[in-house]
């Protein structure tokens, strides 16, 4: 079992990552597709005429301040076309994809984070009512179902909440405590950049190994590698081997990570 | 085993009839809910700044082109908020259901069109490369193992062409295929009017029974309507025993049809 997850970034081209799945699947081995679309939405935002507002938390990291219109334009983006588009592309290499939200079946069981601490015009203030949350329950019985009929999930935002409110959360946490749930015996984390970069600009200081021992202590990671670094702490604590972060831009993503390209984190 | 179809007008409130799904769900009567969008669809398609436009056949029926636009607003649309929307209405509920587009697990196999039949300038013209079809095959078994462990189906377009492609394509007629091919003991169609009408202004002259053996031949249905009994001829000729045409506009829109009101074809 494998979970992988691929990000939302702009001219992110999904195909040959689909083909290795496609051919994975094929030869029998199970895995589950987690998916963002952040960019996708974003663009979505501007043409409904609502766009995005961001907030910056004191830990200076940036995140999209998430209300009803947000997340209906989650629902059409990341659950509608962005989903429906990734299983449209696995049918026609012949695989028998699925796509699930979190809110289906309650796949992804969330807490409402009751108040967001944000840096305003300098000050730290206290954000309340943003629909976003952490979750805390994945149900594993519906993807077994669904894998042991021969179906491929293919799963996004948002996320069910305990007043079954619809929510937004972290897709690489997501994918993380996904691998966790269902004993995946490798996360792979796929992005545009090659792993985590000693300097954003420089590909060629690519952090090979990350021990698990350092990880909590790593300062090396900047803005979403953050939140990724974060991530394979969560799916190392809940038992996954290993974690891999690395590029979708290669003929053979799942291949080259699996190889050693990246960074692999155990 | 029961299907719903209810329909996508603007200013449906699902509610009672969704609490009425919940209970049966309770009661261990399996159903699977079929839904449209075609209001909120047209609504997005003008914010999005690409109006719908509409053709005519030459019997009069008016109906959407569908183009890739089109396509990725559908997905938006029924796929994207609707769906989700009606699955977490349904969780609030407690009741535990999943959202299906006919892509997934090629739940709806369709045959694109090669070519439509428009009425233009007073004049008969083909209409190539329509992104419309009509359903061949039901996926029986992903609905089966879903309801055989527990999840209630919530199913809308677009449908997967043999092409790998989506597709838009009539949502009661679907309804009907489904209802069939999962040997249900009953279709009830649900929209704002209360059945068939002889005249559609006044809700007084409605047929209460059409012998499936008239139906064929009943010139009584206009708009919609031709489409719904057409749907209602499918399913009964795929071996549903009745179908049921009736309003989602009353506190308890299913035992209501059930209980004879509205229009029963059997």
């Amino acid at each position: 079992m494998i979970v992988i997850k691929i990000g939302g970034a702009a001219g992110i081209d999904p195909q040959p990552l689909l083909a290795e799945l496609a051919d994975l699947a094929k030869r029998g081995e199970p895995w589950i597709l987690v998916h963002g679309g952040n960019e996708e939405l974003s663009a979505l935002q501007e043409r409904l005429g609502t766009p995005p507002r961001f907030v910056r938390s004191p830990s200076g990291h940036e995140s999209r301040i998430t209300d009803a219109e947000t997340i209906a334009a989650i629902q059409m983006s990341y659950r509608g076309r962005i989903n429906n588009d990734l299983v449209l592309r696995l049918q026609r290499l012949g695989c028998d994809a699925v796509g699930l939200s979190g809110v289906d079946g309650g796949l992804w069981r969330a807490k409402q984070k009751p108040a967001i601490r944000i840096v305003q015009d300098g000050r730290q203030q206290i954000l309340r009512g943003d629909r976003t949350g952490r979750i805390h329950t994945i149900n594993t019985d519906l993807l077994r179902l669904l894998l042991g009929g021969g179906y491929h999930p293919v799963v996004t935002l948002p996320a069910l909440s305990d007043e079954g409110e619809a929510l937004n959360v972290d897709g690489d946490r997501a994918a993380a405590q996904i691998a966790a749930a269902m004993g995946a015996r490798t996360l792979l984390v796929l992005s545009r950049v090659p792993g985590l970069l000693e300097d954003p600009d420089d590909p060629n200081t690519l952090v090979p190994v990350i021990a698990r021992s350092g990880l909590a202590e790593d300062q090396r990671a900047r803005g979403r590698f953050k939140k990724k670094l974060l991530a394979a702490q969560e799916a190392l604590d809940g038992g996954v081997p290993e974690v891999r972060l690395g590029t979708t831009e290669t003929e053979t993503p799942i291949a080259s990570l699996l190889a050693g390209n990246g960074t692999v984190i155990s």
